[in-house]
């Protein structure tokens, strides 16, 4: 049975839908043309309308997260931190239930990573070989099979498709190492509780945080990596910055020899054509603003005299570094392309206020 | 005579103290201990009040610009662009009076870089050669001759201050090119009448700017490379970040072989011990909020396993990274230190709300 | 003919569609299932594309404000200064357009008012009396000749929905003066390439500004006496907050004898049953971040035992208060309600990011 | 013996000194040319250096707030909570040191209002009947028997010393309800590790909040009674804006019979003529801006042909609102003026960058 011949939409589940990205995820799936949104949990807002607490188009109450599987449903967001999803995740595929997960739980090949940058034994080796990274417009669809999607990392996502598509066409000299240094708004560390998170101590200040730490680097690694075709190494170094929204990562690499900007740019139109979500610009035209409450990356990239290239990727850490791109995830899982004759997920993220 | 032997504080004019920088300059210098501040000239405000326009404690009343030659003073400080202060500077200079310049005019040895980097053609390049680049925790104290100070840069500042006593130390490969990622609040632009800079363009947005072609850059090459005794390649990212004060550099660079964490924390200990406005911490501690208001400049780096330093520089652009730079220059060209027994600029600078 | 019975969708065009309004009036009728956008108009931006410029989903280019008047379309959005819009409007409804004007210059009805308030003299005293007053949920649908709507003021939707129910209601003592304390982001100024509305001014700052004089104030008095059947005084101070959009109008009205919660309560849910865009919450609930990016303005109030209601209106300035009511206006020139089958406003602006 | 005959400053010590306000009391305290900062307590930062935490020119370190008691000083500063400051301020008391109390314990002098307002009971009526209200600009020096000062809220200080002479020349009919909206930044809250106070959830917002209850409401309303000679009714809304420092009140009030502007103007001018601390400006040049980082209060009225007097008052609540007049009571509970030669509070807030 081909994919499309389905009659009534896919129904969706979204767990843990009162985070930051979970609420983007049940605004854009309750509006969504081609799926159905059949629960959203949440253990804090249980019982209450959730059109009232996220502003979705839709007449659900949110349930428990123990709930959730009770549910039957064709597929589910997992919205949940790394340890949470690597609970679920196996349950929901055992019922035959298609997952997108949002956490860092299947994104890398080598279980052996997790306990330095997750600080978890991953007890589920089997699923990071199954699991799809679910980076459309690099790593294309998931296979026929597929069942589990890692969604990428927000910082992972920009500083991939900035850097990416030159070290695939061979304009990186990947035997030196490659730089990220990331700028990401505050949502991205999600509903906060703590006095290092109130306004007072965010505002009109930015700071380094994990320092030669954070957890997206070994997925970045892994993806350029994977693009390479050879091991590559990599340093980043992640930025807070007193917004809400907004996400850069600014990628410095050595360019391969006589490298010129025109096979830059070449390189990474040929990457994005046909991709809806990635636009390519001059690197200044990369702007937070350009692109917060839409699904786009916009990424740009220049080579100096002195043996540099500077590439800048920025998205919404809550729609393309999250929610969004779940939902290009999911669509895909059900075959469906990214902007099909009704409008999608493009016409739900740009035509707002 | 000695520096010292004088019975009247030297008395300091202010060339543009309408900008930021010179009503910063001009808060501190109405309330120095061993200065006594003689005009403030703006040919925007010219006639009113610099108290009420600056809350410097002063009853000065601002001049003219034109006026500022005729006005017999021991030193001027020029808050004014490079092509204003390569016109004044000779002209103090030939009335005997000293100068610290806050532009680039005379920072940049090759008379040559100047088309490229500033857009202006060096009519001077003998005062190149005579002036003295006031970075005091890393150049010193100027020579007793010198009449000319060219005070550093914002971003610069932060980046040589982070970096150079690594290179100076050997820990940093210097064949590899040093990348710095700056971060800056507005009022580094100065005080801007257009769109682009207008409240509602720059608030929630990052964007990187003057890509590849920031003035800076020659002149943290040129400092960096004084401190590894041969030449240097680097490239410098600048990007503007919401908030109106604070600038970060981020600066990436090849360790030497076998260079450790003990020996990075070593070297910068070294290099600011006894200078009371650099302050060596934890990267992670380099933050806006810790500096602002103050003329410190906090540094710190760190080592990892993939062949990087991440070092962070964290300043006020307008405190160290300008006018409070610009009095401890002034300081010096008098024979006093930092910090005297009645207090100055560290103690004008913390002590305030 | 009834207004329903167009077989193809009646189309409009925006003349000034690259102020701040002009481009979310842009995005939402290019999204909008009952509209065709036909052409957007800008003297800056003529000939660039209007997706590039503003996200709406359209293939349109830019054209000059003066090409509008040649091009047939049913209806014309004027987002234009009160100046423009008199010159316009009458040469638009002449050619039989219909006119939705987003700025005051057809809001008063006393042409005597204009001198002081707007400081122009208004040459069409007969298109004062003709215009309908397009704030729908208290002032109803225009009548069927209408053929110019003049849509409300920001501050002036958000005080006048606050607090004119609880008027109609004879609720409030009339015979004292009625205060309105409005508090609007920065987008209310529209653009500006003035110091004054620069990053660095604004940002951190709270400010007064037009005291006692600012024009939306004849407005407020005009609608409120309407629904107190009797003159009203009314006192407006506005203030600026550095956030970019978003706008409270806080009410404080002296209630009439033994006024109590409940009474003001039912009177406020029984003005908005069944109006999608106005939503009846504690005043504590009327927030900036509950509205912004909808077409929702929230209202509240409570009475206190001082002898005194204190009434909240918030809303989007550049939706609710401009764009997204000029549309609602839109809707009804042409007899489509609120919200069909389809999804039209509410739609578009709540299921966004 | 008189008590300027002193020949050592006077010890002060600081009992809650890791709160915003405490940190800047601190500050000025420790730079403070007529007083000894003796101790700072803190139990969440015991033993921690006070120059690292808070960037007080000391070499004390943090003790715990029980051992403030057993450290002999002429005088502390309660930056504690009411139910904190009411357990405390009898006991220094009872060791004849006297007390500065930030907190609102004891500023009414009606013990049945502390139920409602503070969700305490007063067992410590007799204070209320001996404390000195803190505002000193309109209630003048504390008696010389004075041993304990409550120092005033922000918001009232802010408007009261707006609207408090205009009451007192008989410029306002206080037989109608007297208005207050009050427009704060986010430390007025003080230091939260709560979601709410989160800057996802403060930023860009702005909100009413303890809608008809805000605790100054009554302190507000006492002060101006005081000046009216009178009971007066008022009505305070408080609302938060995204900004860590700066407060503003706009005060509302009906004038008497043909108040004129000169008037008004000659009323407040007289009231503060040769007030260092209070300037007098057109209301809308009292912005946060203007005050932020100083002990000023601005403030500026207008009256209407509608019948409204509109006053605002503008101040940093940590300074002028909290920590600052603190300093100034303790000036002149040790009889020192204002600004003395050596320069004193004034200095210490304006000359800072």
């Amino acid at each position: 049975v081909s994919k499309q011949s389905r009659t009534s939409p896919p129904s969706v589940g979204i767990v843990g839908a009162s985070g930051y990205s979970g609420v983007i995820a049940a605004r854009l799936l309750a509006s969504h043309p081609r799926f159905s949104l059949a629960f959203c949990t949440s253990d804090r807002w249980v019982g209450d309308s959730v059109r009232a607490r996220t502003s979705a188009h839709t007449d659900l109450h949110f349930i428990a997260n123990a709930a959730a599987l009770d549910h039957p449903v064709d597929a589910v967001l997992l919205a949940t931190s790394a340890e949470v999803s690597l609970d679920l995740a196996p349950r929901f595929l055992d019922q035959g239930v298609r997952v997108v997960d949002l956490s860092g739980a299947f994104r890398l090949r080598d279980a052996a990573l997790y306990p330095r940058w997750y600080r978890l034994d991953h007890a589920r080796p089997a699923l990071l070989a199954s699991s799809h990274y679910g980076l459309p417009e690099l790593f294309g669809d998931p296979p026929a099979d597929a069942r589990l999607v890692a969604n990428p990392g927000c910082y992972a996502t920009a500083a991939i498709l900035a850097i990416a598509p030159l070290v695939h066409d061979g304009l990186v000299d990947v035997e030196q190492p490659i730089i990220v240094d990331g700028k990401s708004g505050v949502t991205g560390a999600g509903r906060q509780a703590k006095e290092n998170y109130s306004f007072t101590e965010i505002a009109d200040d930015v700071k380094a945080y994990r320092i030669l730490g954070h957890q997206h680097t070994p997925e970045m690694t892994q993806a350029i990596a994977t693009h390479a075709g050879k091991p590559v190494r990599l340093t980043f170094g992640a930025h807070l910055v007193p917004v809400r929204r907004g996400l850069m990562c600014t990628v410095y690499a050595r360019p391969a020899a006589n490298v010129t900007q025109p096979q830059i740019d070449a390189s990474l139109r040929a990457a994005y054509a046909g991709k809806p979500f990635v636009e390519v610009v001059a690197p200044d035209e990369a702007t937070f603003a350009s692109v917060v409450g839409t699904n786009t990356c916009r990424v740009g990239a220049a080579v100096d005299d002195q043996g540099v290239i500077m590439a800048v990727g920025v998205l919404d850490n809550l729609v393309k570094g999250a929610a969004g791109q779940a939902v290009q995830n999911l669509d895909r899982l059900f075959g469906f392309a990214d902007e099909g004759p009704e409008g999608g997920l493009d016409r739900l993220t740009r035509s707002a206020p």
